[in-house]
C-alpha cells in the first residue's frame, strides 16, 4: 500500500460505484443465501457499514419486508430517533408513496418534559410520535430508551406501528431493548446486539423504499 | 435472553449513559493505552458504532489533535460529504468557536456540474468548498472519490485544509482513497481500512469539539 497513486485506483463510473459495491459484498459473503426479499436489506447495511457481522445479527419477524412495503406503500411515515437517521433517509422515494420522515429529538417541548420528568428526550420523542394521527414506522438507530418507551406505550395501549426499525447502537440497555421490541406483537427488523446506528437505521428504510422505487 | 423485562434493564439516570457507556468502553479496551490527545476521539468512535476494530485502524497524523483545537479555536469551519454527517456535528459547540458546517452534496449547481463532468456530485462538493475563503476542516465519512479530489486539488496547489478527517466507508477505492490522504503533508485524522462513515466522521469533529467545551 506505500506506492499508491492516484493511477493505482480502480477505474469506475460515478453511476458504477454502487453496483461495483454490491458485487464485491456478494462475491466476499461467499455462496451464502439469504431469503429474497431479505438480501437487498441485508446487503446496503453491510454496504453502509462495511461490516460484515450484519449478515449474522439482522433479525426479522415473519412476513415483515412485504408488510412494510404495503405500509409505504399506502403512504406511512417515517419517525426517526435522530437528526442523523432522518438526513439519511432518501425523503424524495418516501415522498412518491405519500410518506414522511418526522424526527421530534430537537423540539423545545420535548427537551422541556425531558428535563422535568427526568427521562430521556429520546423517549419523549417516542411519546410525541405516537400521538401523531398517522400509519407510522419507526426506524431507531440511537437510543435504546427509544425502544423501550415503544415497547410500554405498546404494552399499555398505544397504537401499533406497521413496523420498528430497531437499531440502536451501544451499551448501556441496548441489547437489552432489542430483544424486548422482538417481544411485542409487531413487525421488526432488529440488529441483534450492540451494533447498529443512525446509519444503518436509515440504510434499512433506504432498501426498503428501494425494492419499490426501481427509477430512483 | 429469552425472560428479558423492562424491570432487567441497567437502571442509569439519562445525564450518565454516556458517562456509563465510556466506562463500559475503558473496561473492554483493558489496559490499553492511547496518547492521551487520541484516546476521547478513538472512544468515542467506538461509542458511535460499538465496534472496537477502531482501536487499532484509526491514524493520527503528528501533533494533529493540538493541531486541530488551534483551527477550531480560530474559527475554522468544517466542511463534510453528506447532509448526515452535518446532521451528526453539533453545531452548537462549532458555534461557540465561530465556526459552522458546510455540506454542498444537495446543491443544484453540484448535480449539474457532476453530471456534465462524469465525476461525482461528492467530488464536486469538495471543489466548491476549497473555493471557501475559510479555514476549513474537512470531515469526510462517506465518499472515497471527495478524498481523492481533495488530494488532487491539494497536490495542485489548492489551499491546505487544516485538517483532513478522511473515514469514508465501503468498498469501491475507499482503501486507497485513504492511504493518498496520509501521504499529503496535511493533518489527518484516518480510519485505515474500508470501515468509517458518516456516523464516525461526526464524532470524530465532536469529540475534538467535546475537549474544547466542557460545558456543552
Amino acid at each position: 500500500m506505500e506506492d499508491i497513486t492516484v493511477t493505482s485506483l480502480e477505474q469506475v463510473l460515478p453511476m458504477d460505484i454502487e453496483k461495483r459495491s454490491f458485487e464485491i459484498i456478494t462475491e466476499e459473503l461467499g455462496n451464502r443465501e439469504f431469503p429474497n426479499e431479505q438480501e437487498s436489506i441485508i446487503k446496503r447495511v453491510i454496504h453502509t457499514s462495511a461490516d460484515f457481522d450484519y449478515a449474522d445479527n439482522l433479525c426479522f419477524s415473519e412476513n415483515v419486508v412485504a408488510l412494510a412495503k404495503e405500509a409505504i406503500q399506502a403512504g406511512a411515515c417515517i419517525v426517526t430517533d435522530t437528526q442523523m437517521a432522518r438526513a439519511g433517509i432518501n425523503k424524495k422515494s418516501l415522498a412518491k408513496f405519500g410518506g414522511e420522515v418526522f424526527c421530534f429529538i430537537a423540539d423545545e417541548d420535548v427537551a422541556l418534559a425531558a428535563k422535568e420528568r427526568g427521562i430521556t428526550r429520546s423517549a419523549v420523542s417516542m411519546e410525541k410520535a405516537l400521538g401523531l394521527d398517522k400509519n407510522l414506522i419507526f426506524a431507531i438507530g440511537n437510543a435504546p430508551t427509544a425502544l423501550v418507551k415503544l415497547y410500554e406505550e405498546i404494552k399499555n395501549g398505544a397504537p401499533k406501528p406497521k413496523l420498528i426499525i430497531g437499531v440502536p447502537v451501544g451499551f448501556v440497555n441496548v441489547v437489552q431493548s432489542k430483544e424486548l421490541i422482538m417481544k411485542l406483537d409487531v413487525p421488526y427488523i432488529v440488529a441483534r446486539g450492540r451494533k447498529g446506528g443512525s446509519n444503518v437505521a436509515a440504510a434499512i428504510c433506504n432498501a426498503l423504499l428501494y425494492q419499490m422505487d426501481k427509477n430512483r
